[in-house]
């Protein structure tokens, strides 16, 4: 898979791309991550990219030349199943919708800053506006790190069976039952007992009771 | 503000924290952030701070101790209005909580790494258990990273003017507008010309208006 970003704080992603999961993703040739920057493309020598919102207000807006130069550059060299704008009005992300990009070859995201990109530029070459959450981050760099992490951990051959993703929570719709490991006390707390009894038919039985009193309890919506 | 983050990779928040909005919070000492690596209260000299899940399965998991040692520390330095564990089913982080958070002093959070923590250590330290979203990651420093990233920017002097939180998605449970900036024409898409009219009040009600049909059109769910 292949995932290009346009940013104009690339140094930002660094660090998120750099270990863990993704780094071995990266390592292993099965994920390549091109983060671009913004300003390349500017309108100018003095590197600008933004300017005041049109109708008056508070907050400047990335224009579309230098957008849509890296997008014309990009989409001329290969052919992207995605095209996202990470926004906090967009569809909110979820793990179905994480698996779906995981099946792509091709993917590009725009994260935008300020107040936002200009609306022609979603207009004109946006096929997916997606959220992280409901909440507002000061750019759209911790989205796009968010996704690829979800992404890319989706790949086959990223994680091993030791990691594997299907016992994670919201893949079978229910939320993780409580793991606990060694020491079997401690501070007077004991590991439940039937997780010490080999039984695993029973240990299994207790834990997909326990995975649905805890979705239950927190997450009913999960269960309708 | 401060903030302390216990993880297994602290190098991965390394630049998410060094630009944009939460650097400048800290230049401004308006935030101070403390990230503190779990493998400094390993169990052994190997670096130890995991072990195998009871009763059998996939994945490794964060042992107690580790853990319970910075925790320890760290509470008896100072006390903590919230202890936070980032978890997928933790309660879903959304704007009014993050609001919350922003009014606090000293916030505590623990990121988890393969597959979770010990359930003893939710029992015993944590106040908050927090997601950020319905999917799946690597580990909890994404997580973290967005919490400190929505939180900080609420804090009084970090945002200047221009940048106000208030017009933000969200606040006012709707969506943004669809914002333009110059040029006024580009590849034949003209801006609204109700922006170029100078007629403020019919300006903001247009805006009202689109942020009411987006929000209808999108996310109904934040309108009832």
């Amino acid at each position: 898979m292949r995932i290009d970003i346009l940013t104009c704080l690339p140094e930002l992603l660094v660090s998120p791309f750099a270990h863990s999961i993704v780094k071995r993703a990266q390592d292993k040739g099965l994920a390549e991550i091109h983060v671009h920057q913004l300003r390349d493309k500017a309108i100018n020598k003095h590197g600008q990219i933004d300017d005041f919102v049109f109708g008056g207000g508070a907050g400047m807006v990335l224009r579309v030349e230098p957008i849509a130069a890296w997008m014309d550059e990009l989409m001329a060299e290969r052919s992207y199943d995605a095209i996202i704008y990470l926004t906090p009005d967009g569809e909110t992300l979820r793990q179905p919708l994480a698996n779906r990009f995981s099946l792509m070859q091709n993917v590009l995201m725009l994260c935008g800053h300020y107040k936002g990109i200009d609306e022609r530029i979603r207009q004109t070459y946006i096929t997916h506006e997606i959220s992280v959450g409901d909440y507002v981050l000061s750019g759209g760099e911790l989205g796009a790190a968010i996704l690829v992490d979800t992404v890319v951990r989706l790949l086959p051959g990223v994680l091993g069976n030791e990691e594997s993703a299907l016992s994670d929570s919201f893949q079978d719709d229910l939320l993780a039952p409580p793991i606990y490991t060694r020491p079997a006390e401690w501070r007077g707390q004991a590991v439940p007992e039937i997780l010490l009894s080999g039984n695993t038919p029973k240990i299994e039985e207790w834990r997909h009771d326990q995975a649905l009193a805890r979705t239950q309890a927190r997450r009913p919506d999960l269960l309708s």
